[in-house]
């Protein structure tokens, strides 16, 4: 079980998760599970980029099935913790206040792992690839603006964007005329971007995200403390 | 004379700056000059996070008024160029796309020159302190948390939280009784905010930002490439 809906980013935020199962699981072996986890599931999700005093995501074992976990059985566990974990973190960005879509944010070549998070995030948080999308136009400039002012190694002559898998910009080459395919893929609930840094890294990073809509400014404007 | 609207920070954006001058002045004189003011002025506004790639200011002299200024003149030249750059820098994000009301934001009490401005620019940013000044709503905890998670060292039992004149918050007590003046003062259009974090330093930072408004996403969402 999860909960979440604004203030999602950085560190969980107003999240709360819980996680069971009745197997029996040393206690050690699930914290190393779960911290290793969250990194691509709870901590790789932002409504909003804000984030909130309680949160937290708790995974408990109570061994009531009889079945025992060792250290042998660890990556078969962390494997089904991260499918379940994944879930809960979607549905925290589906249900993200005033969102209509859930964005999934690809970043590849990069020259190092901290560099494609960090320009995943920059796309992630971006306002206006947010309302791009929300808007469903397909923007490639806001893309790779977003990703060229994260401060990750970029190089707009080898960098690709891609909206679902129509190839919009690539190598400094737009491609406009394939905004309609683009733009019907807009149209859809789920919706992959991706970018390519052109680094020639093995790197990658992936986030989710929503879009912003005029729903959530309502929402967060005309709330009262 | 500068423009601006929408993807203004970091790093000057949609931002097109002309600043003359008919003083006779020395080139690298007035290249110190407006490397200095920039930073306090034009690099300390931020509409929506988002920066574009024709972003400069320009500053020319031309000599026509037969004055000439020198390493002498320099300090009395900077503060000049400072105030025009600032009534220039404050008119871009009085002119935001969809803002309504211009903020001050200004951060005291950091351990650091460098952690005031993140924090400053955590509160200038923030999408929920943003949202909150479009409501009107004095909601001192979205201000608390986001110089929190800036980053920057904050210690909440020392912090202390204005909206204009008005505390709403210090050294770990809030004062809610306050929230009626304070919401008044957010009915104005240019309002200030003033976070302490409470590090007892002497290093404090100002950005400037606006509220944000489902003005702003209609017109990001609607606008097509």
């Amino acid at each position: 079980m999860a909960k979440g809906s604004g203030m999602i980013e950085p560190m969980m935020a107003t999240m709360l998760g819980f996680v069971t199962t009745d197997a029996a699981v040393p206690g050690p072996l699930l914290q190393r599970a779960l911290r290793e986890v969250v990194d691509n599931t709870f901590n790789a999700i932002t409504v909003d980029g804000e984030c909130s005093t309680n949160d937290c995501v708790l995974l408990l074992a109570n061994g009531a099935s009889g079945v025992t976990i060792g250290a042998a059985d660890y990556d078969a566990f962390a494997q089904a913790l991260e499918s379940v974990c994944l879930r809960l973190a979607l549905g925290i960005v589906r249900g993200g206040e005033g969102a209509t879509k859930l964005i999934t944010v690809t970043v590849t070549g990069a020259a190092t792992a901290a560099e494609a998070r960090k320009a995943a995030k920059a796309v992630a948080n971006s306002l206006l690839v947010k309302t791009a999308v929300h808007g469903g136009d397909p923007n490639w400039g806001r893309l790779v603006a977003a990703a060229g002012r994260s401060g990750a190694a970029f190089d707009l002559e080898r960098c690709t964007v891609m909206i679902g898998p129509v190839v919009l910009f690539d190598q400094g080459v737009p491609y406009d005329d394939r905004a309609p395919d683009a733009a019907r893929i807009l149209s859809e609930r789920e919706i992959l971007i991706a970018v390519n840094l052109g680094m020639g890294g093995p790197h990658a990073a992936m986030m989710w995200t929503c879009d912003l809509s005029a729903e959530y400014v309502r929402i967060n404007a005309e709330y009262r403390t």
